[in-house]
C-alpha cells in the first residue's frame, strides 16, 4: 500500500470505524477469565447487552463473526428437515439461506427484489397457507447489509400473529443493532443474531444470541447435535458471570466500553443520529441523480445507502479510484448487484462532519469517474445537517 | 476489587500474559477485511502461521476460541455414529469427548489416570484390533492443560503406523503450540487443532486448524452437515488472503505480531525457554515437598505443573489466598482433581525473574497456608536457572 | 463535556490530530534512558531529526514546550542587554520579542500589520542602519500561527546578507516544520526553533533547537547564566545517543514513528498535501465571502487559514457553536485580532476528506450563525480538490 | 538488542514501569489545550497533584524533566550573587549545586559523605551562624536518588526555625514524592521541585513546584529574569484551568491516571508498600554479605537501594551482566561512586512479586559474577515479604 496521510476513512457497512475508547480498552491486559475480577465484567456486560437488545431474557455472547450467530441460532431449536421459511431481502438473507441448507434444514424461499425489506403480507399469506405448522421458523434480517433496506420487524410480528402460526421468529440485526431501534421483547422475537463490529463499534470477533423464553423451551428438546453453539451452558454459567469456554476476554472489555458509550449518547439519540446521516446520504444520491437501490421509502436503511451506477459503469472500478485516490473504503456490491452497486456505510460511531468527509469523497469520486453531472450532493446534505442541527 | 499497584501475575496456563508489542498491534483501527490491505495482511499471517505449525498445507483460522477448533476438526471429516478413540489424559480430552459425543460421534475412551500422556502402546494395541477399521480417528491431546503432562506425538504416530491402520490422527495442541516442539508435516498429524491465549501470547478469540491432504480428502466428501467450520471455503477464499466470513481482524493484527516475536526468539529458543522453567518449577515443587501431579519424567510438560496439595488442603483456598495477598492468578483443578492441585502456568510471553516472582508467590502463599515446611523451592529454582544463564 | 459520537475535528494550528501509529508508539513502556536499547533510539531520532531540519548539525531536543526552545534560542547566545530585530508578525512574534525581554534582551521591533510576513526589506534596511553591529540576531517567525502570514526565510537570508551585517539569524518553524519546505542549512539559518505538536503530529512536550556552526562557537563564550537550555552538554552526550537529564522517553518513541511517516510519505508530498489543502480552504473562504487575514498571496500559510468574520460578528461565538453542534475545534482569535478571526488548521496528519469535513463544519456553522450567504465553499473546495487529484 | 522474552524489569529508581492504565490514558487524542474539555481537565489535575504534595497552596506544572523544577525554584526567588545553602547528599545534591552555579548562584555546601541525610544539626549551627540573613534559601534533597538516603526534611524545618533564619526552604523530592509521606504545608517547605517519572509512575515529562505564599511574595518582586519558568502567570491561568504556553497535554491524561490509582490505593498505603519493600531488600543485601551505602538506619530510602559491590569490583560489569542474563536494569553508581555501587529500585508500580522477581535477578547475577557467597537474600526477604503479608 502507499503511504496515506490522516485518517482512513472505513465507510464500509461494517466493520465500521472503532471508537478509541473502545481500542484503548480492548488494550488492556487478559485476565482470568475463572477469577474474581471476571466475574464483575461478565456480570456488568451480561447484563448492559441485553439494554441494547431491549429484552430481560439472556443474550449469549459467542466468540465467533456473526456468521457463527446465525448458526447457533438454528441448531438449538431446528432439526434436520425442518422447515423453515427464508425473506429474501438481498445477500445476506440468502447466505443465511444457504447456512441453513448446509445444515440439513429444508428452506423455503419468499423470493424478493433486494430493493425492499421483507414483506409481511407475503409472510402471513404463507403461514396462513401452513395450516399443519410445518414451518419452524421464519427468519428475516432486519437490515439488509448489502442493500440497504430495512424489514418492518414489528410489522413482521403482526403478520405471523394474524395468521395465528406456532413458527419461532428469528432476526438477524447484526447491521442494525444499535443503530436502529430495535425491541427484542416487545417485538416478539424469539431469536435474535447479532454481530459486534457494526453498530456496537467493535472489531469483528464477538457475535450474540438473544433468546425468548419460548426459543429456551424449544431448545431444551430439539436442536441438532451440537456442542459449540449450544446455549444451556452458556445461559447457565453466565449467571454466574463466567462462560463454559475462553471468552474473548479482550473484546469483552471493548463491549463493555461500546455499551457505556451507547447509553451515554443515549439510544434514542444513537438511533435519532443514524436517521439523520441516512436522510443526508439519500439527498445527495438524489442530488448527484443516481438511485437508491432500496426503492422503499419506510424501508430506507439508516445505517447503509447502497448507490447504483449507471449501466455500463463498474462500481467496483469507482471504489478502487476512490479508495486510491482519497483514501476512503466504500462497501462493494454483492451477489447479484456485484459490480452494479456501491455502498456507503454511515454508522457506528460516526458525526456530521464525518458523513461530510464522506459524501465528499463519494462526490469527488464521481466526478473523477467521469460522471461530470454528479454534482451538488454534498451541498443539499450540508444544508440538511445545518437545519438539523439548528433544530 | 481492591486496588493492587504493579503487574498482575497472570500464572494461568492461558489465557497467558499478553505481551504489549502484541497489545498495541490488536490497538490498530479496523480496516475493511476485503480490501487490499487487508490482503497483504492475510497472506503474510496465513503463511506465517504454517512455520509455528510446521507445515505447508493450509492452517485454518477460526473467529473461535480453542472448542471451535476441536468442533471443526470433527465436523469435516466425520459423520454421526462414526468411531473414534480419544486418550484420557485429563480434563480437555474429557471435555473433547463429551463434544464429539454431542455431535453423535462413537467415541471410546482409552482411559487413563491423568498422571501421564497417551499411551503409545495401548492405542497400538487398540487400532491393531480393530481390524474392519471401524475407528475413523485417534484423537490426542499433547498437552493437556489440567495435569500438566505430555503426550508423545511422534510416539503415537510410529504406534498408528505400526498397526498400519488408517485412522486419522487428530491432536490438540492448543497449550502446546509455540512453547513445546510440535511439527504437523513431520509427525504425520492429519488435524491439528490450537488456539491463540497460549504461546501465541495473543487474547483469546482466535483458534486454528492445520489440515493434512488427507484430512482435506476425507472433508472433501465426509463430514457432517456444517457451515462455519467448514474447510473448503475457506481454504480457497485464504489462498487469495481473504476470509469467508468477517474474520477477527484486529487479533490477526496481534497474530502477524506474535509470529514475527516468535521468530525473532527462535522458535527452538522458545521451546528450550519453556523447558528450562518447567525444570526450575519442578525442582522447586520437590523442595517444598509436594508432588507433581504427572509422575512420568518424559512427559513432563514444559508449560504448567501441576501441584497436588496435601490430603485434606483445599487447593482452591490456597489459590483464592495467593490471589488476594500476592496477586496472582494459579489455574484451578479441574474436572476429578478439582480442589487437589493447582496449576503453575509458565508460558508465553515469559521470563526468569517472571518465573521467579511466580515461584516467590507461590513459595509464600504456601508459608501462609499453613505449609511451614514448603521452604527453599524458590532457592532451588534460582540456583537451576543462575546455571543455565552460566552455561 | 456533552456526549460526541465520531471522531472529534481538532483542527487548531496545532496540537495537530495525532496519528494512530503514533500514539501507539508512545504508548510502550518507558526504558532506562541510559541503557543500550535507549542508545539505540536516541541515535536514530538524532540523525533523523536532521533530515527534517534539513541540516547536517545538530539538533537539541528538549522536553518542554516550543516556548522552551524560543528560550534556549536566545539564552545561548545573548547577554542581557543585547540588542535584537524581531519582525512583528502576529501574535507569536510578540511572545517571543516579550519573552526576550523579560530575559533583559533589547528587542527592536519592525512592526507589522499582522497581515503579512516579515519584510525582507525592512530587515536589510534596518541593518544596514547598524553600522556598529548593534543589533545580535535577528528573530523571524517563518509560520505566524496566530495569522497565517509566512515569512520568506530564505529571502531574509539574502536581505541579510545584502546587508553585509554579522547578526545571527534565528527562525521560529514551530508550526512550519514538517509543513513547509524548510532548510536551516541551505538558508543559513543560525538558530532554528520547533516544537512537536503540528507538523510533526506528536503530543505537545518537546522542543528542538537546530544550530549552525557560528551559533555553536558564540555559545561556547557567550550567553546569559543557564542550565537547562544548555547546548553544550546536549550535544557532547547526543553524541553517544544519550541526554543530560532525563529526557521525555515516550514522546521520542513517537518522534521515531512520525519521522519514519514523514519519509514514508516523502517530504515534498507533505509539503506538496499542505499546499493543496492551504488553497482549497482559501477558495472556500472567498466563496463564503469572507477574508483571509493574509493578504500577501506569496506568503499564504499552507498550515492554517485565518479568516476574519465582519465587523459586529464575535469569531469566538461562532467557534463556540461550531464545537458545540459539529464537534470541531477552530483556533481562536489571539492578541489584537482575538474575536475578530477564527483560525483553520489544516496541517499535520490530514487528507482530503478530513478537510472536506473541516470545510464542511465551517460552512454549516456560518449558516447557523446567521451569514446566509455563506455558501458554496465547500463546493469550490471539492472542485479543487478533485481537480488536484486527476492530476 | 537481542531479543528478550517477558516483560523487562525496569527497576532503576525512575522513570519507573508505568503501570498499562496510566499508558492507555495518555495514549488519547491529543485535545486543544484551550478549550472546554481541557479546563476540566486542567482543573481536575491541578487540584489533584495538591492531595500528593499536601498542600493547598498552587503547584505549577511544567512541560519538562525534574531539572527544569529545580531552575524553576532557584530563578523565581533569588538573584544572581544571593547566596544559598545546599545539603552535600550524593550526586542530585551536587547537580543541584552545579546548576545553581550556573545560575551564578553562590552556592555553599554542607560537605556529606553520601552515606546519610543532610544533617539537620548542621544546617541550624550554620543558620545560627549567618546573623545578616546572607543565606538565602536552604536547599535539600528528600530522597538522594543516587545513594538511598532520605532527608529528614520535617526535622530539618525544625532546625531551621530554631535558627530563626528567614531563609527560603526549597526541597527536592523528585525520587520520593507519592513513594514516601510528604507534607508540604504541614513541614512549612517554601518550594518543593518534583518530577513525574518516579512515584507518580509516569512516563518522564512532566515536572511540578509546590509553593509557599511566602515563596509566591518573594518571587513577585525578586527572581531572575525568566520566562519559561515563571510561576506568576502559570498560578494565573491556572486558576482558570489553562496554562500560559502549550502543556503536555497526554502526559497530562497520565497524571489523572496517577493521581487516581494513588488514591485508590491510598497514600498511607502507598508508603506503607514502599516502606515494606526497602526492608525487605535490605535485608536481602545483607544475606548477600553485601553494604547498603546508606548507613542511617533512620534514613533508609524506601524508594532505592544502593548497593556496594567488595572492592575490586566493577558494579557496572555486575549491571550489565544482569542486564544481559536476566533482562533487568538496574541504576548505575553515579558521580563519586560509579563503579562501586549499583542502585535497586523498588518503587512506583510495584509489588511483592515483582520485588521477588528483581531480587532473583540480583542474587542470580551475583552468582554468575563470581560471588559465591551470595546466597539466601530472595530467602530471607520472602520470609519476611510473607509476615507482612500474614499480619
Amino acid at each position: 500500500m502507499g503511504f496515506h496521510s490522516g485518517r482512513h476513512f472505513l465507510q464500509i457497512p461494517g466493520p465500521t470505524n472503532v471508537p478509541d475508547r473502545v481500542l484503548r480498552a480492548i488494550n488492556s491486559p487478559t485476565i482470568d477469565h475463572r477469577g474474581p475480577e471476571f466475574v464483575e465484567l461478565g456480570l456488568d456486560i451480561l447484563a448492559g447487552i441485553k439494554t441494547i437488545f431491549k429484552t430481560s431474557n439472556p443474550v449469549i455472547i459467542f466468540p465467533a463473526s456473526g456468521t457463527g450467530a446465525w448458526e447457533s441460532a438454528l441448531v438449538n431449536v431446528l432439526q434436520a428437515g425442518d422447515k423453515v421459511l427464508m425473506c429474501e431481502t438481498g445477500h445476506f438473507s440468502t447466505l443465511w439461506t444457504r447456512l441453513a441448507e448446509r445444515l440439513g434444514i429444508d428452506v423455503e424461499v419468499i423470493a424478493g427484489d433486494w430493493r425492499r425489506g421483507a414483506d409481511p403480507d407475503k409472510i402471513q399469506e404463507r403461514l396462513m397457507a401452513d395450516a399443519g405448522g410445518a414451518i419452524k421458523a421464519v427468519c428475516v434480517v432486519h437490515n439488509e447489509t448489502s442493500t440497504g433496506s430495512l424489514s418492518r420487524i414489528k410489522d413482521i410480528r403482526g403478520a405471523i400473529d394474524r395468521s395465528d402460526h406456532p413458527a419461532l421468529y428469528m432476526v438477524d440485526t447484526i447491521s442494525s443493532l444499535a443503530s436502529v431501534d430495535y425491541r427484542h421483547d416487545e417485538w416478539g422475537v424469539d431469536i435474535t443474531v447479532s454481530g459486534s463490529q457494526k453498530g456496537l463499534m467493535l472489531p469483528p470477533g464477538l457475535s450474540f444470541v438473544a433468546v425468548s423464553d419460548r426459543a429456551i423451551q424449544v431448545s431444551e428438546t430439539g436442536g441438532m447435535p451440537r456442542s459449540y453453539w449450544r446455549w444451556d451452558e452458556m445461559i447457565e454459567q453466565n449467571a454466574k458471570g463466567v462462560f463454559p469456554y475462553t471468552p474473548a476476554t479482550n473484546l469483552l472489555y471493548g463491549l463493555k466500553e461500546s455499551i457505556a458509550m451507547l447509553h451515554e449518547e443515549g439510544l434514542d439519540n444513537v438511533f435519532a443520529r443514524h436517521a439523520r446521516h441516512g436522510e443526508a446520504t439519500r439527498r445527495a444520491v438524489t442530488a448527484w441523480g443516481l438511485d437508491n437501490l432500496c426503492v422503499s421509502p419506510d424501508e430506507f436503511s439508516p445505517v447503509l445507502t447502497t448507490v447504483m451506477v449507471p449501466d455500463g459503469s463498474d462500481a467496483d472500478a469507482l471504489r478502487k479510484l476512490i479508495l486510491d485516490k482519497f483514501d476512503m473504503s466504500l462497501g462493494t456490491g454483492l451477489g447479484k448487484v456485484a459490480g452494479k452497486v456501491f455502498r456507503i456505510g454511515h454508522l457506528g460511531h460516526f458525526n456530521d462532519l464525518m458523513l461530510a468527509g464522506t459524501l465528499s469523497g463519494v462526490e469527488m469520486g464521481l466526478r473523477l469517474f467521469g460522471m461530470d453531472n454528479a454534482k451538488g450532493g454534498v451541498d443539499v446534505a450540508l444544508e440538511y445537517l445545518a437545519g438539523q442541527a439548528a433544530a
